[in-house]
């Protein structure tokens, strides 16, 4: 039976009631589950729900606009062979739609009708896509100095926005005090927050097994900010080794920012630092909720954590768009981690490699210009 | 044998050398094809190159980023059901990367290595795209009115931009200009102009058809500029009644903004009026090379035009995103036209109705601001 799970106490509480925190405010996971073999899957499902089998529950209907199912493209990136998992083929045109999905159909499933969230990124735009979707009201909480521009989507999406005054983390803490205080009946479905949206993004380690003829990748390299991916990918490629499925679990590892990189420090045993601007800004989060979760992900699997500089991010996101892969800087900086992974060692040409792009580049004009040295 | 035609007077070409229209300068299609059947299709590859038997020729090494397999998501629209065709789930954004995808590969296999195209929207967002994926240069000409937000994503593929004084008419009469001599060996491909670009849209007929289980959906509503749409429908499905695969076509209808509907004014028997400015704006083409061809899809389709007024439009690109498909308004009034087809019992509740979105809300961000009322 699973159950939310404390993973630091070991405290647990059952799955029947929403909650998106322990009983002392402490963020949550769920207890380990069994995972799915091929047989389980819904094959005339083009989504992420043809893995419904691996979640929790299964809603009897749940949100969904087609997300997942995204191509596995193979390319030459810094003299290597890679192959490029295009996640921006989604509806709101990021990944998070994977988790939006999951994490608004089981939270509809549990009664919940209104939910907050805090971002004016991707994170906001696929809880504003979702909620719409599944007729459930939906209040997205941005920094003030957040341009029109970033929110035009969730606003389109019919998202009450509300500006916050003060820094990116004012605003996550504001999120925090509304979402304990319940007001207006409101719960708080923050992407960072809630396990259910790593269920939705344990399906990209699902689908990469099935896009492989049901085998694991060797290596995966995501990009990394609260760290959905790492986690998603942790949680579902040890489900897939419970279950049998595969033999071993792939090396995960986690590109960031050097100006933004708690996680990679931590990995790499340095002292924490102020973090600094980083156009890699999807991945620009100071304080990620689950540090010592990502870390096990790499012990576990033998992966990693990288870190990129500014001019790396900048020419690895160019060199993408100029090879046909137009994405966001911030997820570009997984195609540098390869380069350097490869450079070292760690990585070894042979073996199969999934670079994770997770957002498209039309959410990035403005950093785009910047880089080409286009006035807009 | 397939050969280029001129539909019109019935001269052809062969196929063995690159070419974009007739000695006379007339717009070309190719000669009618026999098409495939279902075992024809290459089921292990994620991507439009699944239907490559059903091509011209095909190259050796296509120039593919994963393009297709889109998903078609049942919505209510309107007070009726319909099957939404999600084509923004692409490399660059539109659905023009299936004819980006075909056309670049074909004139590679040609020994084509420079285009040129005319398009300040969706189809030079894909030329550029794929042209880089390719190895081949590509030089974009756009009025000089262009914002530059609108290129970014070319430039950021590499293209050369060419600012083109006056009108995107004037802008248009340059790249023919060009086109025809072939200055610095540059290839006229034009979008518009190539007949290869169809053979990459009419791929959208056969995964509909496989989409749907292996037969035609009733009704399929596409928005109309000039008509590489209507017209990839109307081949594909023709050539699968060909194959023997479907009984009859679907009825094919054209979505056009009231603004700027020559195709539709033809169709319903209205005398031309001068161009005005629409939120449509990827189907703004006052003058479209192949009126008589799509008119000839209606007539054999038993389909249709249908104009819309701008406030039809935006109602649809507004209700569209209030239930999570967040598209640009060029192809919400598909949706619109739906509505008004269903009104009118042209179109049955009951009926299979695809209703295709071409283009992310993404690429529409200052439209969406207007139209919700939000400052940039």
């Amino acid at each position: 039976m699973t159950e939310y799970l404390d993973p630091r106490s070991g405290a647990t509480y059952p799955l029947d009631a929403p909650r998106w925190c322990g009983d002392d405010g402490a963020p949550l996971m769920l207890t380990p589950m069994p995972g799915i073999g091929r047989d389980a899957i819904a094959r005339d499902r083009r989504s992420i729900w043809r893995y419904a089998a691996a979640l929790p529950f299964a809603p009897e209907s749940p949100i969904t606009l087609g997300e997942g199912c995204t191509p596995l493209v193979p390319a030459r990136i810094g003299g290597g062979s890679a192959l490029l998992k295009c996640e921006w083929f989604m509806p709101s045109g990021s990944f998070k739609d994977r988790g939006a999905s999951v994490m608004l159909s089981l939270l509809r499933a549990q009664g919940i009708d209104h939910v907050l969230e805090d971002s004016s990124g991707n994170g906001g735009a696929a809880i504003a896509t979702y909620a719409a979707a599944g007729g459930m009201r939906a209040k997205i909480l941005v920094p003030d100095s957040t341009s029109a521009a970033k929110t035009v989507q969730s606003c389109a999406a019919g998202a009450g926005i509300q500006l916050t005054p003060g820094s990116r983390q004012a605003c996550a803490d504001e999120a925090l005090r509304q979402g304990r205080a319940r007001e207006d009946g409101i719960f708080y479905a923050s992407h960072n927050w809630h396990p259910f949206f790593l269920q939705g993004t344990k399906t990209l380690a699902y689908e990469l097994w099935e896009d492989l003829g049901f085998r694991a990748p060797d290596n995966v390299i995501v990009p990394c900010g609260a760290g959905s991916n790492v986690l998603g990918c942790g949680i579902g490629f040890l489900e897939l080794l419970r279950a049998g499925e595969i033999t071993r679990l792939p090396r995960i590892f986690a590109a960031q920012p050097a100006h933004c990189a708690p996680i990679a420090r931590a990995f790499l045993g340095l002292d924490p630092v102020p973090a600094r601007p980083t156009i890699a800004e999807g991945t620009a989060i100071a304080e990620p909720l689950r540090t010592a979760e990502c870390l096990g992900v790499f012990a576990e699997s033998e992966g990693g954590a990288v870190m990129l500089e500014e001019a790396e991010i900048a020419a690895a996101a160019l060199s993408l768009a100029r090879s046909g892969f137009y994405v966001e800087p911030t997820c570009a900086q997984a195609a540098a981690a390869f380069e350097k992974l490869l450079a070292a060692g760690t990585i070894r040409e042979g073996e199969t490699t999934v670079i994770v792009l997770t957002g498209t580049g039309l959410k990035a004009t403005p950093r785009f210009a910047e880089m080409l040295g286009v006035a807009l």
